[in-house]
């Protein structure tokens, strides 16, 4: 049986970046790892009353639990992070507009003269059982479930060559992604670029409409279980992520078709490699058999996944096998 | 029982613009229309070894057959297609890297000092009864089947302002869109901007990639049935696309985050008008209810199409039902 | 003595596409030709109360003087139009913001929630011999003289294809660049598309700033006199500029980028074809001595002029000499 | 006299990041101080077949000399960084292409395809009494002499919010801004993210062109002088740069439309402060006096500088008249 380590969200094990921190505890290969994650707002956030911009104080925003020290990572291994469970650690989910910030509104560089758009909170409802949460507007009586589809927001390490990024920024040490396929099942490979990996979680999310529309999902605090492996010497660019049935490449650039790009280009490289198609070929086939989701157009960097199915590849054993893996250990909890 | 009005693909039904050319028929709002298109090459690739380049000259590309007149329809109306049925109408399907064409290869605007890649074709045999389709690679003996997902590429009117564009730009006319939702059971939205429309369809795919990757789809001629209404006084700006099941909105620009924005900018406005919603809560709606499907990133536009699930909006009877008259039409065929 | 070839901006001698249309007239290369332009508004706005939204009606916007049929051009050749002489044709010129229109204001395309900004007038007077034009704001007392510094925004050709473009448009064929250089004494090398070329000028400027900000120069009827010449079989994909000192290439794309990376493609190819560098030592001599200007960024497309000294050339007798021919044809006059 | 504190470009004094470092020593405003700055390349490339990546490695690249300790400066304040003189501290210079790097050929995030353009080094002579550089190709026997006009490619502080960033790259807090602006009598204004500011200074170019098209300029070493003040209470967001003649706002972004809207954004808020115009009266102002020179398409962020000659603004005594203050410490040397 695999070990259970536990980290709670206590001001001590909270960061608001990736690099630039002691670990808060050490992880080891194959442990069973529970952490709560507090949500982007630190809990702030209570009412439709608590606006954001009042309640939050940069630069403390989405805070992320850990970091913590992967035992036997090093500097150009690949770090896998197995999602094995999210369960939403609150009956209530908070979204919010945010000045300056979101896809339809002026921001610091989509640069505008227009006033910014007023501030507002929505609060959700959450029923864990029937799977729902409840949207209710603002200023009429319109109600609507929506399926509940927990994911997290932000995992990522300590970014190469000594930088230290914030919380709300995602790179290619992952960071605030904002990918809805993140969920209870997937496996995240992240590029390792210290000793130890660094690895923090954080920014549950009840669900988002794709590409995070406003800037904000229904946030929740969420409780996470997760296993992680080091795969020694597969040196990766930027983040991947595996389920049981795709293999997706995430591009993190500006503008968003370079995300686009960026993930392509990785998807068609490792189909290369998994079937040994030439690179026409892997183009070929990516260019019919691939699928694209965006997943923020508000960050500091937009994000999009490129995914093929796994049976399009004969299964394609990537990464080691590390999915199958990890899948195991969270079946064994 | 409605007419079947027939058009073939015989050189004086076919088109290179939208725009610009006198109609080769005229079709009544309600009329059951079938129409057969020629592929992108306009049928001369018909092996691996017809390259592109060489058989099809600019700008004799991308063939619509039409256009039609359809009666009744004004500037300012707004033209419904619904796309009852589609048939691939051939056992093979084509595709092929262009020149400085591609997401993933230099181009006339992202110019670059590289050389081009190499033109290749691919084809595909088509298991219409499996509903499968074959790649082959050409430098391995791989081999795989994909799903067929017969979709038209092509589908416009003649723009505003007395433009004409050509068969293979995508804009608020409709044109080149590439948005692998618009198949059989789909209603495309389309503004009126002359008297008569002059509706034009074509660019059959056998089945595509999210973003068209490398520039081509599956290409194949098609068996196209359709019905159009005519809905006076419904100015749109550009395309939407509704099925059974969601409401999207088109959006047409680049870069690719500006086709997010104006597809999403569009769903909102609808939101707020189906649902009485007042703007930041149909922001708020969509921005966790939305999904965001990536049509092309390589026309000369970019296309995103914003959904949003009719169940949401309590079955969203936008458009005026035409969606629902027009499935009708199809069947009682 | 060449003849001048004169044509007024009467209703029948004005168009406002490139493309579509039958000539006003034919001009023969040597020719020295006068035209008088209409300001972009059609000269609808005449104080600071005639708002632009309510004068102008779409598409009757940015009325270009033409077609004129150049004889002797044909598909595959090259025009080159060299600017005589401009003479602004009034003493007064407009600027406005337009509702949705602008590089700092929501689009169409750059869709946000914000509601449009107010629609403004100001006026301009000209003092033809300081060389001035005169600000004033609308909301203060506040003054200031600015150089004034004629130019067209506005020359282009039939498009390829068959194509039909609005006048407001720029693209491949010319049209609405609106790049500040288009002055007198440049010559503008634009490809031709359909015998005759069918040349268009239109929407002078007193002077803009770089990039055309709010979207609308110092608007100004004008007095243009121009020549032009054919190159033959020296087919070029966009538009190009010489003048005395300098050649530049021009890039029209989304998003700016890409009218930098093609406008810095097409500058290395043409070094290479003056200096017989190989590519690399070409792209090395343009990345320390090249420069880069903005046109606009705020039209359909964007546009950048990249720049090379002809010295640094060794006075790069590029275009078979046209502008140094052209330019004597106006000394002569 | 104000004293001269001098710092050589030992390994000691050299960092690699802005922020994460402890300074390398303090300087007080008012203070004319000499530093020696290394290359991009540490000095690395000696030869023209010194290859970049065999000579240099990652993160270990851009060294700026410094960080230095401002006394006085804390968060919230404004950093006046006064370029008293530059001289190039080498009779020759070197530029090159490197893989994935540059406008025209394919990177990490714009991914593409194709192979990589080779990597090739240019050695230029510079000729500082003559005031040029000499180009000399290297497949041919082309040279020419461009001017020298020497410049820091990287001026900086610490980042907000505790951020670490690589020398590399551009942001709010200054760092690779590559602007030619950035010169000998030149005054950079940057906001202050911690206490002391954590300046540091390096990659001195002797030339570059508009945008570093192929990524990398004429690099040398330089002998720089400078003196900074603190301007207290004064937030700004991001870079600002004055002259004598003109004022600037830098914009920082991606795609390059955003840093041109941001910089001018900026630029029309400094214009109302400074003249008491309101909103659109500024935004027409710059509109018609306004210039934008684009100072790097290659980095992590593209750079504009959105420019408006003081004159026009009676003399704009903006940030404190802090530029008027520090050329005179430069002129008492």
């Amino acid at each position: 049986v695999p070990d259970l380590m536990s980290f709670d969200a206590s001001p001590g094990n909270v960061s608001y970046t990736f690099g630039g921190r002691e670990p808060v505890g050490e992880i080891h290969p194959g442990d069973l790892v529970r952490l709560r994650t507090l949500d982007c707002f630190g809990g702030n956030v209570r009412s439709v009353a608590d606006l954001p911009s009042k309640m939050c104080e940069f630069p403390f925003l989405n805070p992320v639990t850990g970091p913590l020290y992967v035992s036997g990572a090093d500097i150009g291994d690949t770090l896998a992070v197995h999602i094995t469970d999210l369960t939403v650690a609150s009956n209530v989910g908070y979204s919010a507009t945010f000045p300056h910030f979101g896809a339809l509104t002026r921001t610091a560089t989509t640069a505008m003269l227009h006033p910014a758009l007023a501030e507002v909170v929505w609060q959700y409802t959450i029923d864990a059982e029937r799977g729902t949460i409840r949207y209710a507007a603002r200023n009429s009586n319109f109600e609507v479930d929506l399926p509940l589809s927990p994911m997290l927001g932000t995992v990522g390490v300590a970014p190469a060559g000594g930088e230290t990024r914030l919380s709300i920024v995602p790179g290619w040490h992952g960071g605030n992604l904002d990918c809805p396929q993140l969920t209870a099942g997937a496996t995240l490979y992240l590029p390792v670029s210290c000793e130890g990996a660094l690895l923090a979680v954080g920014d549950g999310h009840a669900r988002q409409g794709d590409g995070e529309l406003c800037g904000v999902a229904v946030e929740v605090p969420m409780d996470v279980t997760l296993t992680v492996d080091v795969l020694p010497g597969l040196g990766i660019a930027g983040p991947w992520l595996e389920t049981d049935e795709q293999i997706m490449c995430i591009g993190v650039a500006r503008p968003l078709e370079d995300a686009y790009r960026s993930a392509h280009h990785g998807l068609v490289r490792l189909v290369q490699d998994l079937t040994a198609l030439d690179e026409l070929d892997a183009y070929q086939l990516v260019s019919q058999a691939g699928t694209a989701r965006i997943g923020n157009v508000v960050d500091e960097q937009y994000t999009i996944a490129a995914a093929i199915d796994k049976g399009v590849l004969d299964r394609g054993h990537a990464f080691q096998n590390a999915h199958q893996r990890l899948r195991a250990v969270g079946g064994n909890r």
